[in-house]
């Protein structure tokens, strides 16, 4: 009886590597488990794939319909099911309930799921599922294949956000030290790649990337636009200055900001129509088009309250 | 900040011997840990705990009486609880949700539980929560003491019943085998004590016993009773037959059975007033006081049905 192995929906890369890399060490302990993804694979997840050579899990849409979802599936009875990186119905497979859960691999808080039987349960308070993969195939005594090392490795590396995550553990550095005597990556640089081509923008406009997530505010009767988008491709932005003041200039607010927000460096940078010294006194730099404000992360706590409090100050 | 440890109310012997063991392996590893039951120890636990001269658990009333109960205990705000043998709020402490729940360590089903954090949970389909904490040992790389391990032991052979109970596992066993390494007991010998010790009849009259659980039957007009208790300490009753026999046949029934279940050989020995014929009808045994019956270990759906039957062919 094959043994379904998959993530929350709406995947992250730790759902997608847990799900392949727990399926991995069941079918090396003399299961037969395959993993599944509940949405399709995301950027992030993708470039993950990619790079070690690894296909991504087939999409499940619901337990009525697995059958269907997978043509090869063959079930005997109920379908049995192993959780990965959640363990609450809601974030769960729709109809959950017509399925044997048997086993759960999780980080996260306990979500009041109930069972008629008893099953494995893992969790962790630990900043990855892969972290606590790593130990079962430690405990286990399972060789970690290069492709699973690096699909383990790269989950815990998106999941703490390359350790500046609070949610990060000492356990989840040594993870990544132990898995990386098998990757052999230079694990920065590495994380970085993986981060950006998560958050790349690619293929969007100059437009469609200043209205992303953009709020219009009104400022002492002045009309205030302020974009915000979170990506690590940063470059592709800032070679592209001109093409975006250009569409700035020609919007009719008096003052745009876009905030492009890198969350590694924890600050955001600054590309805007407004007078240099507003945006330098709302943010304590010395301002010019591209400008680094370190520690601006929040639209609603930083950018607002600062820049209304210089647009009062400048009238 | 101590760590309660404590497994469920009513608590049976793998609830004190797993909150103990743990607690032990919880210091070892660090953390300022403290077993507690949530009730008396009962007849098997204390056989267990006077074997390897181990002091009962300090009990706990309820989460708000804990520095009572515990005058030892020093609190530094909300108490830190860890559950062994148990994941269901109604069979765990009163106001747990006013504790914060760190760690679970369990083999029954998910009860539902929910938390606002991530917490250490480990779940197992094995026969006792000892055998989890025995991996736990293993994968920790502690040694296991002499006591700990008989604690961890006489709680795996309780949990199975000798490994004859269907929760049983492969682990379960092994289990037993490796803690008996460092306990080196006659391991049937030691477990028929502890059973015999836990299901003692001692203190209790003739009257008591026949009584403990005992319901009154009309068949084909005549007045029956059957009284049955469940107990390894067979011989406390058999050597008292005589004395038995004197109160059963001096009571008003017309017809009264004693069942004495032996759980461990499946069967029940009976003593009885009756016809020697009725009995031999309806067990297929050849009767005579204190005759084991093998097999008959349910009074609903074996005694009463067999009896009614020969009764009614003895008309």
């Amino acid at each position: 009886m094959t043994l379904l192995v998959f993530g929350h929906k709406n995947p992250d890369t730790d759902s997608i590597c847990s799900s392949i890399s727990l399926t991995y060490l069941k079918n090396q302990l003399g299961n037969t488990a395959k993993a599944y993804a509940l949405g399709e694979v995301r950027k992030e997840a993708q470039y993950v794939l990619d790079y070690f050579k690894v296909d991504a899990p087939t999409v499940l849409s619901s337990i009525s319909n697995i059958c269907k979802d997978d043509a090869n599936l063959v079930l005997e009875g109920k379908p049995q099911v192993v959780l990965v990186d959640h363990n609450e119905y809601g974030q769960s497979i729709d109809g959950l309930e017509d399925a044997e859960l048997v086993e759960v691999v999780d980080h996260h808080k306990l979500g009041g799921m109930q069972t008629s039987t008893p099953l494995s349960m893992r969790l962790m308070p630990v900043g990855c599922t892969c972290t606590i993969i790593t130990q079962m195939f430690k405990e286990n005594n399972i060789e970690i294949p290069y492709e699973i090392a690096g699909l383990l490795m790269s989950a815990i590396l998106s999941d703490t956000l390359l350790f500046k995550s609070p949610t990060t553990t000492d356990m989840d550095k040594k993870a990544v030290e132990e898995l990386n005597k098998i990757v052999k990556v230079d694990v920065e640089k590495y994380a970085m790649d993986m981060f950006k081509a998560g958050s790349s923008l690619d293929g969007f406009t100059v437009e469609e990337i200043v209205n992303m997530d953009f709020k219009p505010f009104d400022m002492e009767g002045k009309k205030v636009g302020i974009g915000q988008v979170f990506t690590l491709d940063i470059d592709a932005v800032l070679n592209k200055q001109d093409e975006f003041l250009n569409y700035i200039n020609n919007t009719d607010f008096d003052m745009l900001v876009l905030a492009i927000t890198d969350i590694i460096k924890e600050g955001s940078y600054l590309i805007y129509k407004a007078e240099d010294k507003i945006i330098s006194d709302a943010f304590g730099v010395n301002a010019s088009q591209g400008v680094f404000v370190e520690g601006a992360v929040s639209r609603k706590k930083q950018l607002v309250p600062n820049l209304t409090e210089a647009v009062k100050k400048n009238i």
